[in-house]
């Protein structure tokens, strides 16, 4: 069986998902998309960088908010086709102000629950809302 | 603003990310993608199911291996279109043998190193390699 690619952006038609979780809490932070030019500025500078499919460019996690995302290390998985980057957060990773993007919680009835309070106003951290 | 469906599968082209935690150890185990029909029978039956876009039919983690994902609980992203499911294990998350399908780090020279034993022999738990 042959090595894929580390990692396989052909599989993924130029984008993979890409997990950011805590390193020092493990909570998982926020899923985005990252293409080739990302992945490899993020493992050259230490800070995670997306690509954003809403704005169609390169995103560098904080650049607008000062929530950065410093990498502490950055793995693939099985298939090679998904990544996911432990990291120091800095601020709130979600653009709505929580530590996590996974702030709600889903019941089997349906019912949404928010179980924590936003760490930052996000009116103040973000303009225009979060990429994605 | 109105609220996003929950989860939008529809903003996914009917498959979205779903990301397996850990509820204990808190190590992201795998990353899979559910529809909205293996979505609700996750929440309905507390075992974590996804689609196999490889097989292209509905994935019930486990139905091979015996390496079941029971459900603690189930959070969506900001966006609606990321799912996040924190997972009893049982056996190993991946095909491979290993805890979790995330068990190679990459450097950034390029290296992949792995820092783990197997759990299992994958040649017992699977015949035919991981959905995925």
């Amino acid at each position: 069986m042959s090595e894929p690619q580390i990692p396989d952006f052909q599989r993924g038609g130029g984008l993979l998902p890409a997990i950011a979780q805590d390193a020092h809490s493990g909570r998982v932070l926020m899923l985005a998309w990252m293409n080739r030019e990302a992945f490899e500025e993020t493992l050259t500078t230490g800070r995670a960088v997306y690509y954003s499919r809403s704005r169609q460019r390169l995103w560098r996690k904080g650049e607008e908010s000062g929530h950065y995302q410093k990498v502490v290390d950055v793995s693939i998985d099985c298939d090679a086709d998904a990544i996911l980057v432990r990291v120091e957060q800095t601020g709130a990773a979600c653009h709505e102000g929580y530590a996590s993007c996974f702030f709600r919680t889903l019941g089997v009835d349906g019912s949404v629950s928010i179980h924590e309070p936003r760490l930052v106003d996000p009116a103040k951290a973000y303009g225009r809302g979060q990429a994605s």
